[in-house]
């Protein structure tokens, strides 16, 4: 298995790696069906230093390690996607759980949810403070909805927010954390520089607004103070999409949201078809997808980006499928219409059954293709197979000289899991 | 102008009303624009008890006729539909803003959002406590979106919950509202009659979860008290759709969500995609869509509804794209296989310009297609013209016989508005 590596700029010459430019160097050969399943993961797209680096591929690793641990123990693609996610959260580098961005007032507010392509269940919070891993709540979330109604034929909740999702997941055994547990050295120096920043931006334009996108980096941050090199205070959202070997896939995504955000203000990863997207394959002529994404939320819920990327992924050609959603759903938008920097990355997964695999009738093969694209100067993606000894990870950037907003880079890998070496 | 009634049972005689089953039996003969526009709203798709339909119904009125009093006045969809939900919302009667059904703590939370086609900029709430009108923040989300960049290059909000929406509502001068001021005394009794039976159910069925539907009425509400007959508590959110003289669309929508709810769920009603949408038609081969949904919020944000139906719309026939979406992308959805009982109930209008008006350089003339259709026993709607003296409403009800939460209900209309008699 290898990874293929070609950035375009989408507004100028874009130079499409179509499906031959995705060679097959490597095939997994382990036909146990335990050892079989693979996964994606991001560490969210932004803009990643290149000193910083090693700390961000180290997460990933580490998210793809626990996923394939739960692949390997026979999880589903849920259960895998979940540890990827709590590894991902915990990480006090990732916008997520521990280490969030803190909101206006200094919190941390964090969105998450999850989605089975299996039984196309999904759970959700939003603006949730005092819980150590917000995608263990959406999972809850999920796994409650499955059970049926409620107490006296009460519809069970998909998406809970706030103080009330806080209360429902002490209820339902998963413990509280406070507050400063998860607030970093890290995000709290990012607190207080946005702070700065934004009283004396206030002082100078009291009443302009800023209109273009050369004044901030991305997500709405101010710059950096010159020689303060950590800004993981501007990054955004982490995700993993995962296919388990009976061919289920899974996503999910998990954000504590932009920074110095309104108290109460919840971004795509707690947004249905907008954070993440899974689709098991209805019938044979159809993929299986799962998107995860990651970068400004707004620009990710007004697009609906998951799903339209979902969407997307059905036609022959995975790259070219990705490529134009990108450019046309997302950049061009017509939801977006008045905007010049449109700031966002996604993970894709999609997944059929191998030609060989419908003569064989106790294991499938799996032929898993995954790509990655952003707009956002780079991405950090990780990815491996179960049949993996360790995780690949790579961080994405934009062609020099491409406009962040403005331009993509798209890359991916093919793998084919489960079939006998050729 | 006249509405033409065809109620259908999708599962077993399924009699579409085709595109010439729309009578066109009057049309709008004014030319001047500000006098030209449409409004279609509904007091909720649930069960409309025969007693109270006179205030359903009178509510429906009120709501047209502040929405065509905007029209009128020259304001656009967004301000005319804005206008509806405000009436809808102050009725206590209905399940939005005041009167909304009572969370498991016995307390007021809302969700609402709103859509502008013209723009397709969108503004919500979620579990909003403590304002009168929880349209008119989604509204000023809206707005301020459309006002480009924060302080220092942040993006502004477009989603806000619970404590946070509140306290950004009244830093944006909407007025703060005790939540007992919201509480009426149909809330309250429907809340303390829920909370008994709860408490019975959960002694009887401990560890039980009710399976099938026909333990429960719609929305999860246990079946009245006999010889209570108010029920309103059961009902769900209210919405309107709106096109006005310049041929612009707007959906909103707002709900107190389910009866017994969790603190902190989030519906449908605050769900972009699924509680409304609008959509300009983007080139003249197009139909402008607005779509508002009511019912079992899971359900609609699970099938993202709205959008579906918008989607839909661009068929020829609308009648018969809008019975195949409520069966297809509702009743029989993959995302709710699990579900045998699925409620809920749409309110659409689609809008294209006349042949006639293509030649008039001034005024449009607009082709106004109006279509409601649910799942629950009954759906209650009003709709008028700028150019009507006064609203016409509506209770349609599931033809006798046929099972809620299985079958379903079509009707609807058309009217030109802006040329000159026939």
């Amino acid at each position: 298995m290898e990874n293929l590596e070609n950035s375009s700029d989408s507004k100028e010459t874009v130079s499409p790696l179509n499906n031959s430019g995705f060679k097959l160097n490597s095939t997994i050969s382990h036909r146990d069906g335990k050892n079989m399943g693979f996964v994606l993961v991001h560490a969210g797209a932004g803009y990643h230093s290149e000193s910083k680096a090693k700390e961000y591929k180290h997460v990933c690793k580490r998210a793809c390690q626990k996923a394939v641990d739960r692949l390997r123990a026979g999880g589903l693609a849920l259960e895998a996607v979940t540890a990827a996610l709590v590894e991902l959260e915990d990480s006090p580098f990732t916008n997520a759980g521990t280490g969030s961005n803190l909101n206006l007032s200094g919190e941390v507010e964090c969105d998450a949810s999850i989605m089975d392509g299996k039984s196309l269940n999904y759970g959700a919070v939003g603006a949730l403070s005092g819980i150590k891993n917000p995608v263990l709540v959406s999972r809850r979330l999920l796994s409650e909805t499955q059970k049926g109604k409620l107490s006296a034929g009460r519809i069970p909740p998909c998406f809970l927010v706030g103080k009330g999702a806080e209360q429902w997941a002490i209820s339902h055994g998963i413990p509280a954390c406070p507050t400063e547990k998860m607030t970093t050295k890290f995000s709290l120096s990012g607190y207080k520089r946005n702070k700065r920043k934004m009283e004396l931006a206030e002082q100078v334009e009291t009443k302009r607004r800023i209109q273009s996108c050369g004044h901030e980096n991305d997500f709405g941050c101010l710059e950096p103070v010159e020689g303060e090199e950590n800004n993981s205070a501007c990054l955004d959202t982490v995700g993993a999409v995962v296919v388990d070997w009976e061919g289920n896939v899974a996503a999910a995504v998990s954000s504590g949201g932009l920074a110095m955000k309104h108290p109460g203000r919840v971004g795509q990863a707690a947004h249905y078809g907008c954070g993440c997207w899974a689709e098991n394959a209805r019938d044979v002529s159809l993929y299986s997808t799962a998107v995860s994404t990651s970068g400004s939320g707004e620009h990710l819920i007004r697009t609906m980006l998951a799903r339209e990327c979902s969407t997307a992924m059905q036609a022959e050609n995975a790259h070219q499928a990705l490529l134009e959603a990108m450019q046309n759903k997302f950049i061009s938008s017509p939801f977006l219409a008045g905007e010049d920097c449109v700031l966002g990355g996604v993970i894709v997964l999609r997944c059929c059954t191998c030609g060989e695999a419908q003569r064989s009738e106790d294991i499938q093969a799996l032929l898993v293709e995954f790509l990655w694209s952003h707009t956002t100067e780079s991405m950090c993606v990780g990815y491996m197979s179960a049949q993996d000894s360790k995780a690949r990870t790579h961080i994405s950037r934009l062609p020099p000289g491409a406009v962040a907003g403005q331009s993509l880079a798209i890359e991916g890998g093919v793998c084919r899991l489960g079939t006998a070496s050729d």
